[in-house]
């Protein structure tokens, strides 16, 4: 207390760069969002083809009646990450968000935090790229047309990334909800896309090359079913995502070769927990390294069956840490405590009160 | 893009309420130290209570090489709060803190955090709390000295909580590092202690009724020795916290009636570590609810074999959230995308660009 008459202002370890919603989106924009997608697809490929050199666990999920908060760590030898992430279905009777989230990216030399951010956008883009990652390796060649069933949240971020990787520019959309439908076509059609609202499920698959199916209630466990499927197409499969849910018939998945990201995760949460534990799957990451095949000929049925893993938000902190240092789109917050003797914080406390 | 022209201000749903290390000072210094120890104790003891109510898993470690870093979850049928906390202990030698820690306490009803605060100085508020909740329960009656060997960050705060809730005003301080002891006397008299300066973990334990004992070095391993320990101690052991990381003598152990927060996680990183994996402990919520037995003679060796534990962040962030919302001490943080309308996510980014 003597020998310091003034509360000194922290030094620059006590700050951790900030990523606030609003700049989030200035920072996508600033960016452009197809490049943004396209440029975080190659972060996420990195990744997969370095797979075996991360941390991985299953996320620790605590569950209660009306939804779920999970956590979702990962590292390698430079950075941990971990994702902050709700699912609560009847949120949005009550206007909030059924999925918010938020993550941290740190320095595992240290442990200190190199990044707070928003995840809510973040989360929709690197679904989104992941799944027209994924579609690059297993769609067939000359993909023209998509099929999306669910036309909430996901869906316009999906067909940004389906057109940024892929070059699909037609898209045919059916939602049980038609006013999801008209929402997604008023912002894709502005997006520059043809788009189709579709009266049925069966009516918005018809000639598309790839179909996509994110929708979000648990009651409606099959919204495609066998005889909608024909030949050659590739499933891009995002909403069956935690256990008791599920999108898709399975026969669909007993006529399908099915590919996942993390088959620990896969088997609890996605489409195949309709299938025995020891069914046979391909993970991506083997795909995308050459280990395992992808698509094989063009009448094979691919299915992605994506439930979202905590590798995919790593690669997105990686991604938007280096962006948004280098955009001077962080703020500073003033998260951690850093007094001028470690060990002394009562010091830094008292100090505080001059 | 066309009904709005420009982009609408986050909702009140968007925020945050979050408590940066400036703010969680001030609010101390409003509130008192020892006042705020004691609220806080009082929280803490309010969760011990009714321990059955919590979801408790162990904490989720990333170890490294150099140090770990690690979430803390728990949730009960309101609130789910978590924290995370890196213990890097070379990082003093290169001005970090070995240990900094930040937190979230959320909404179970909708998933939605309504609070993101600083840890590292509620951490060792928490912790000093803890110790002097537990000596009210197992220390001898009528103590009035503590020993405390390891003079680091968290000395004087368990001095300003056995002060506030035992009234100790008498300590005893040693530590392998003389300028340790030097700043926690400093800092201590200031305080209005009556403190001496010892010079070794024999010269300090003289006459104490309590012995604290917190250091953080892996590589001093018996810090207290059997002979050291009379009859009708209480032993307040902070510092072995981790797998491979004990402070007292196994002999001390086999002597002492232990008490511990939640045994799976204390019998993996606390004193008892050393002993037998069935070796009987105490669980200190059920001598807080009168379910077990404390201290039962004026002879008897209490051992308090602290870790910390998940419940004891809860009751922190519970603590902090009401005082920091009453108080005005939370600034608002732009965490959460919130769109009017929630399914449509993809138009907010857009609008954003308006």
């Amino acid at each position: 207390m003597t020998d310091t008459q003034f509360a000194p202002a922290p030094s620059s370890l006590a700050y951790v760069p900030f990523l606030s919603v609003e700049n989030m989106m200035k920072m996508v924009h600033a960016i452009g969002v197809e490049t943004f997608l396209t440029e975080l697809a190659g972060y996420i490929e990195d990744d997969f083809k370095r797979w075996p050199e991360f941390d991985k666990t299953p996320r620790v999920a605590s569950h209660s009646r009306e939804g779920v908060i999970e956590l979702m760590p990962t590292a390698d030898s430079d950075n941990y990450g971990f994702k902050y992430v709700n699912g609560h279905p009847k949120n949005t009777n009550e206007g909030y968000q059924t999925v918010t989230a938020f993550g941290v990216l740190s320095s595992v030399a240290n442990g200190y935090p190199i990044l707070l951010t928003e995840m809510t956008v973040l989360t929709a883009l690197r679904t989104a790229a992941t799944s027209a990652l994924v579609a690059k390796y297993l769609a067939p060649e000359g993909s023209q047309t998509m099929a999306m069933i669910g036309n909430g949240a996901q869906c316009e971020f999906q067909a940004m990334a389906f057109r940024a990787l892929l070059g699909i520019e037609t898209l045919r959309l059916y939602d049980i909800d038609a006013s999801a439908t008209e929402k997604a076509v008023r912002n894709l059609t502005a997006q520059g896309f043809k788009v189709t609202a579709c009266k049925s499920a069966e009516e918005a698959v018809e000639g598309a090359e790839i179909i996509t199916t994110c929708t979000a209630d648990k009651q409606y466990a099959t919204i495609l079913t066998d005889n909608m499927v024909g030949p050659g197409v590739h499933i891009n499969a995002i909403g069956g995502d935690c256990p008791g849910k599920t999108e898709l018939h399975k026969d669909i998945l007993l006529r399908s070769s099915i590919f996942v990201e993390y088959p620990e995760q896969t088997r609890i949460e996605g489409e195949i927990q309709q299938l025995d534990e020891d069914y046979p799957v391909t993970e991506l990451w083997q795909v995308m390294l050459g280990q395992a095949q992808g698509r094989t000929d063009a009448q094979q049925i691919t299915l992605f069956d994506s439930v979202g893993f905590a590798i995919e938000d790593f690669s997105a902190l990686r991604y938007v840490h280096a962006k948004a240092t280098d955009g001077g789109f962080a703020e500073k917050l003033d998260l951690l405590a850093d007094p001028d003797d470690p060990r002394d914080l009562f010091g830094m406390l008292q100090r505080a009160n001059a």
